[in-house]
């Protein structure tokens, strides 16, 4: 059975849970405590050298990159969540790499580290980098808002690993007070998801399961 | 033929233009005038909403985000430069997604918007950023010396767009004043693929040709 090294609390890692559970694979979540720096022991270091989550363990392969993990499933499981036409699945990957290098990297990230990571392990919030998140946040979502407004899911007609990429990304939303009822259609594709059951599988409301120790 | 709308100041930009060359692919290179705000006028945004280069046409098809571009015409060309083996590829991707996520956003982009680009856009820059971003640079780095240590080329053996992904993203390093010479293996690495005409054709020297307006 494949293995998920992950934490709750981690968009990426969500990400892929919520991927298995939509693919229907048997899993086993393997808590890491990143809260308290399980992160960087060696026998962590040992799985990845990224020293991040999620890592996944499928027999002798270990894979880290919540992106390159869950193509490597849908290809393994032969899904449609990961198209193989050649122009689709650039479509799939071009929102993929949108949604983690400039939703999280530049937006997300910025003020989720900053007001609920930084104060936890004795690190000043930089206000600056808050602002500059909330200012990429609010560019971003418009912009996916008008591709849902053309489309139902963000690839096309279909829901792809792009729709799980951003659901996860936007799950901490209502945790650092974006509102996301501005982007009606956004809403309206998000809580079609999270009513699903790969979502509530994984949990039911972001917020409450986070600091949970598993 | 195929266009490439990019500017060589833009790591991900040379990225895709570094692999048209290795492809051996005839193409159009049209400048976007990233300086004076062209990514943000209407005829750009009409090619891509994102606003960013690099953005690939081919005939009717436009797709923006470097490595879903590479990965395009790799998988087009038939190219083992993407390998098609299930896990080759996604260890090929991981690294993409690791060079794209972590070394780029987090590490390079900081330390280069903040000391290249901010002074020329009039914003000012942000010293706690900076700092982070060689932070990042320093430990991303050592992490990949480690695995080129072990291995000719970031997934094994064969160069693959892992390795034009890490080549353009370290382009910067001597503007930035980071010094490779502390990492032997990597600055071997890149001496051997910076000789290379696919490099040479695309820029002899970064520094150089990066504020040229063409």
């Amino acid at each position: 059975m494949i293995k998920l090294y992950g934490h709750r609390f981690s968009p990426p890692s969500n990400k892929v849970e919520m991927c298995i559970n939509l693919l229907g694979l048997e899993y086993e979540f393997v808590f890491v405590d990143l809260l308290n720096g399980q992160q960087r022991t060696s026998d962590f270091l040992s799985i990845t050298s990224f020293g991040k989550v999620p890592v996944l363990v499928d027999g002798n392969f270990k894979l880290s990159e919540s992106n390159a993990i869950i193509k490597y499933l849908c290809k393994k499981s032969k899904s449609d969540l990961y198209p193989s036409d050649l122009e689709k699945q650039a479509e799939v990957d071009m929102w993929c790499d949108f949604i983690a290098q400039h939703l999280t990297m530049q937006a997300y990230l910025k003020v989720m580290f900053n007001k609920m990571v930084a104060p936890r392990i004795g690190i000043e919030p930089d206000p600056r980098s808050i602002k500059e998140g909330y200012e990429f946040i609010a560019k971003f979502l418009t912009l996916i808002e008008e591709k849902l407004n053309k489309a139902k899911y963000l690839a096309g007609d279909k829901i792809t690993i792009a729709d799980i990429s951003l659901l996860a990304t936007v799950d901490p939303s209502e945790m650092i007070e974006v509102n996301l009822k501005t982007y009606p259609k956004l809403t309206a594709w998000r809580d079609n998801l999270k009513s699903q059951d790969f979502y509530q599988k994984v949990h039911k409301f972001y917020g409450e399961s986070m600091m949970a120790k598993k």
